[in-house]
């Protein structure tokens, strides 16, 4: 259970506040103060976290950079081996950990499990993708460059950023704080972790993980806390070496303040999904509720706007809609297809965009029906470009229909986004499915599916306001190294002989 | 003209026979022999070349070996420089070469032009990869390896193989020869070219464009001369290092006879053309015969077997015999589509398998016609596996229809066939596309359109008996190196830190 | 002559101004305001050049986004043969752009026509890499990752970034302009050019010579002007989709105020010059004087402390002296080595860390000497950490020599700085020269040379202060274009067979 | 214990015969014959394995065949999964193949220990690789060459061979088994091994340990038998894919009579180590003696000739001999450093070599000595290119040194030899160790240490007569696999945007 057993150590019982980490210990914050965490069910205080200090981020930092110059010099599969650790430990706790997700985010049992065991998928994968990227670097020779004789060989090779800080979305708490932890540890870097406030218990309990696989001290960091008191303060701060943040538009202003360190940001996304007419509907129809529903919507990679042509609407609509009536509503805890959204404030935004596509004369093929944070799943029909749906995420399970009248229309309006995300197209033609996808404008395009971020190791990028950088686990430990090359020069020319 | 201008250097006016390149001067040959070309259009003799004998590849095989040692030192932008010039050169001089095509093989006057220009392009884009694949290495680190440090530095590069012999066919006496000597060249061997008898005028004239580009003695070298003589002398030579081979079976008795060396083969083909119910019929019409009769089916990637679904057969077939009547049968000088073959060997292997066909009960679409070596363009319907024309490869003006039941009929005779070149399937679908393409065990596999060996820097292969290695420009450099390692051991553990 | 000729076009002769470069065309700016560049050597008025508007700068970033979803719809090798063609038609006017380099920043002449060439071959090399890079993607399959059957092919290549805004400094306003339009221009972009004040007269040649080539309207772009009218504006516009800078502390300024896009910033350096004991001393004095004094030490890579063991200093400050007692002082016009610094402020600078110095008490090898802005090559021994010039780089021909007792001495002295672009070091011990570079936490290090910049392809990249993301034209190709995805999703799982 | 426990399945108890593997089961020959391994210490029969008929080779040529169909369609990280299973298993039984090793080769216990766990790490190692190998293939586009639109995309793979032939030596007969079973299979093959007659016993457990792993029946395969039997007949059979050997002369043998398939060996070496008079000489003595005596010298990569500076001769001779009075002698049970050589004819043949170096005059720094298999390691002094043993490789503790005047002397001497594994140098100046390293031509030389083959994932070849292809774990992996692929032909050009 959450706060038990191997986990009763980030436990502070007296208060019932958990701890952070620092330099491989957990500590309650000299602050005295916690932030509440609520539970998005019973919108009642779930749990408390430590309100951390600028001072105590400043120590964080410190003891990081000295750590990190250490692990910098570990053999590569010595680094491997504690990641390998760290994820059998992650996967061997999978139940208190999926317990949190169910309190803190009203993630539903099953896929709160799924989300652990993944992540420990992750940082295996990693672990062994991290060796050989870092073990192998280049071999240039300058006799490729008009002008110049062999004499001079450079060795390039990628090493380790330094401090890198992750800061990873409410709803998936654990996988993609792995997602920025795995690549950065094994690459080499230190990792200072500012968890989400939903979901910052299932993170620090994930990071208990790693803890018993014995990384060195200092090494592995998390602070949680307030964002007025350390948000900027962390992002801005001058010890941080690479920041890789999911999340909404906060990420635009860090990367306006942060300094001149790599940026990995995946932000929101208005994922399109395009539906020609050739399109084998069933399929179409079951991909639009699961890309549109799962997690009750909560998904970065969720299906947000139906780009579907006039004349097979109607017939998808109805499939949804079927399909729709057998999600089932209620707490997370049963297992329910669709459970609170996130707090309070996300359920009233996501209310506004459905009342602004009513008033504008928006098709609601069921009853809008919202009980706290529940949302019951909604499908609108002929949404036009005026309703704010059209353009806006809701991130909740609303879900808006645009019927074009021919493809460019579709293309069109999934261009004009300033997200670029992801989207998809439905179509039997391997022609139109080629050339719609090089068409659209966005990080990827998927033909026959609903957007996804996995397979783990497929390159996963947002365009325009989704993002900056190309994360997948490949593309994420490339992110988190740089270049250094060493030149030999020779006193003359010398050319490799066999 | 031919043998004329800046040529007249190869051709020795008195007994008008050709001589060959060696050491960077064309010689006579000692034999006082020589080997006379047919012209397949007059079936008289047109030119004769240099009968060498083995002493003179003896000689050829020691030159090249000293002048691939400083080959092998010259910095790899002037191998580039080098090959760019000759590349020009033979673009400047594509009519004398191009008339040797026309009247050695029968080419069609404007494709063999084509032929001469594509081959310059090809040097180009040869030297500049070149420049890349041989001036780029490998770093790789010890500590990778469990229970190593960082201890040991491994330096790998690719060097040349030494000498390379080429032998191309002769449908692209020009093309397939320089695809085969641009990569060895730029990769830092030394050439040994064996012309096809067919071909070898313009071979030489090539050779010749490499001679004015300034290349040092003895790095490329070009002999002539009688199979039975020099043929098994030069594979099983021991100055060998790689055999770069295009032609027929031949190429599998030299792999067994060949020593301890890189061999890159592309032999016979058998290309299937599959046709799906939903198919663009015009689109398929139109690949047929450009891929069935291109050059009078005289290519290894000839459309050589028609797989099509009895429900589409028939408008398909009109379709196909409509565009044939269009085509036109004559000289080479004139432009005409289909010319005369090769040999008369070759026509009568043709007629033998037309007449094996129409014994067993093939519908000929149109009356069988031949004068000489010209062999009218001929469509056979309903052809049956018990047909030899099903299985073997006519390299004439001459294709067989086998009506399918099933995709899977298709597949599998297109698996069962010894050869394995390339394949190709129309269909709109895209998974049908994609998972038959998956299923045809051929080296590569054309959606949407006819085989083709082009663009030259996609890979090339043949699985099974079509050959063994990979051709395209990338990948014939990467065959024509091997690897070569240095390895720096340090007293103690270092990582590189920044 | 500089704006003459062919570059005519360029100069509005009536009011002797430059004109700048927007879509396809030159012109004079609505401000009716020029900037002024000052000779350096005559401290007079030299040129004058466009004082753009905002407004200006707003539709030259509108015609470049329009321009670049064109011009990425180019065939590869068309894009190439393009900028092959700029790179003939800048070195064959390689005498009036030097001309403008020899006035502007007052470059040696030799080195003024060496800058424009080498420019031409980068432009080259850089077509070439490009159409490898852009050409080629990956392809990966789903089944790598546990859980996942081979039903996902995921197709994903680089792209294009969009507008690509380019501020390359004075002391290479050619060279490191390209270095920069070539990249962004292969690989799809649209360009921006912001030449620095010196040397804009130069850039505004170059880029005519690529007008020349015949690139489409509005893809490149070059505007003039005041930086405290259109700096800051250029570098937050909207439209600019990624920002490679080479200068001095602006970029750090520029990198905390863009928005979230790629930087590429190469700013100062303080290069370390480690000499051991076992050193080739004679080859160590070479390299100080070429490092230290080449371009007047106005270079990135210039050597700008040399940390040395007592025991061979007295030895290579004698050698090192000798050779700068060769060295000729003068206009650039007589091609003299020291040349004018390029401002009067640069000397002043200059003056001000020379006076710190021996206020502190530094050994003067020869005296200080100064006329206007032309300052005599000067040593400045015993230099210890708390002079100024100790850690901050005079860009200027003043160079200091610590004495160090250890190697660790030396390497702590490197690391210390908060610049890291490179660093060198003389031993000729492998193991020492391998470890050390290890050690010093610089971009590149050279071993048994001076810190360079080229050859062109190499890696190049500075650490900290230094600067972010890696240069050289394959690094600089990559950090242009960004990943795109396409995922093709089969209704079963296929796995290709052959 | 060997042919207990777990292993009691694979061993035929009544008649005291280990049994093969094919199918997935352990069988009895139907020859009813028995090959036996003679114990070199004992000198007496120690185990007895099946003699298998042709018929029987046929037959499981024909089950992998099958087997490798349906294993190319598992999921990489299933094929992973076993192979890490495999891995596991090996370790938990390294007690009794090491025993084998012992009894079978007189392997020192220890190594013997070693060589398992080795092994161990390699399967897993190549595991990891293999899923990155395969799962990315290439995305190539057509307009990269000139002329073409983009309206090409080719999706080119790795795909496996089909049945793999793995014949590794007696040396490490099972650390040489699986760098060829393991990467066979990540790849998607089969694999057939034929383990050499002394580590046979060795070779049949580790293979059981695959089987307890649950590989799919038929994948695997293990044959025991006669060379004359089934030798020509296994390495020439139409059903062999790719031949991977490990071994001497009959490599080369196998080479000139194997079909058209990909052939990977590794043969005999003559490596040279060159000592300089700047080098580190204990280090030098260190390395010649483990590089020289390590496992009685039967190691491909064993120092076999020390070319050595006159003027330090002496001084690293008396180190050596200093070195080897600590070897101690005996059986391998004892975990003696030198033991029997593998069999009575090897023995011989050393003694023939020592013998003629005796009648031509070298120096013996020790007596020589030999009782049954066992001969006490032995240091020729002055040895002269007139002698056999300056060429010859002893494969057992005989070591000759070549006194040298010049670096050049050693260096046409190491490149004089037919053979080129690997060569080393020891010196500690930079510019001579690249230099020299350069100059060598064999396929890797070792910079101030022993050759060695390992890390296992370093490049590893040999060049001449020394072999072909270049094994380590990357490049066996990819010498296992053809290319294959898929070209999507669109109707008009497309390229893709964001």
């Amino acid at each position: 259970m959450a706060g038990n057993g191997v986990f009763a150590e980030i436990y502070d019982g007296e208060v019932e506040v958990y701890k952070y980490y620092a330099d491989g210990h957990w500590h309650k914050s000299s602050s005295a103060k916690s932030v509440s965490i609520i539970n998005p069910t019973t919108r009642k205080t779930q749990f408390k976290v430590q309100a951390c200090t600028q001072e105590e981020v400043n120590k964080v930092m410190e003891a990081a950079k000295v750590a990190q110059k250490a692990w910098a010099r570990t053999p590569l599969w010595k680094r491997a081996e504690l990641l390998h650790k760290a994820a059998a430990i992650l996967k061997e706790h999978k139940a208190p950990i999926a317990e949190c997700l169910v309190k803190e985010i009203a993630k539903p049992a099953k896929d709160a499990v799924t989300e652990v065991v993944r992540s420990g998928d992750l940082v295996s994968y990693t672990a062994e993708e991290g060796v050989r990227i870092l073990g192998e670097g280049k071999l240039l020779v300058s006799d490729s460059f008009p002008g110049n004789e062999r004499s001079k060989y450079c060795l390039s090779s990628k090493i380790p950023l330094g401090v890198v800080l992750a800061i990873p979305p409410f709803n998936y708490p654990v996988n993609l704080a792995v997602s920025k932890i795995a690549p950065a540890l094994i690459a080499g870097n230190a990792l200072v972790l500012k968890p989400p406030t939903q979901g910052a218990v299932a993170a620090l309990h994930m990071i208990h993980c790693f803890h018993l696989a014995g990384f060195p001290k200092g090494l592995i960091n998390c602070v949680t806390g307030k964002g007025s008191e350390i948000g900027d303060f962390l992002t801005m701060h001058p010890g941080v070496n690479c920041i890789s943040f999911t999340g909404g538009d906060t990420g635009i202003a860090i990367s306006k303040k942060a300094g001149m360190i790599p940026l990995q940001m995946e932000l929101g996304g208005k994922d399109a999904c395009i539906v020609l007419e050739d399109a084998d509907l069933d399929l179409v129809a079951a991909n639009i509720v699961k890309g549109g529903f799962s997690y009750s919507g909560q998904r970065c990679t969720a299906v947000k706007v139906v780009l579907i042509m006039d004349s097979v609407a109607d017939e998808v609509v109805e499939k949804v809609k079927s399909k729709m009536g057998k999600l089932t509503v209620g707490p997370p805890e049963d297992d329910c297809d669709i459970t609170p959204v996130v707090t309070e404030s996300s359920a009233n935004f996501i209310e506004g965009l459905v009342m602004d596509a009513k008033e504008k004369g928006a098709t609601f093929c069921q009853e809008y029906r919202r009980e706290g944070n529940l949302i019951w799943p909604l499908l609108l029909d002929h949404v036009r470009p005026d309703m704010r749906i059209a353009w806006e995420e809701p991130f909740g399970p609303v879900l808006p229909i645009i019927r074009i009248q021919s493809v460019e229309e579709g293309i069109h309006h999934c261009n004009a986004s300033n997200f670029g995300l992801q989207g998809c197209v439905f179509t039997r033609d391997i022609n139109k499915a080629i050339m719609i996808s090089d068409a659209m404008e966005t990080g990827t395009v998927q033909i026959n599916s609903a957007p996804a971020r996995g397979p783990d190791h497929f390159p996963f990028q947002g365009l325009k306001d989704s993002g900056i950088g190309s994360q997948g686990i490949t593309n994420s430990i490339n992110m988190m190294v740089k270049v250094k090359s060493t030149v030999i020069n020779l006193p003359a020319p010398s050319y490799t002989m066999g």
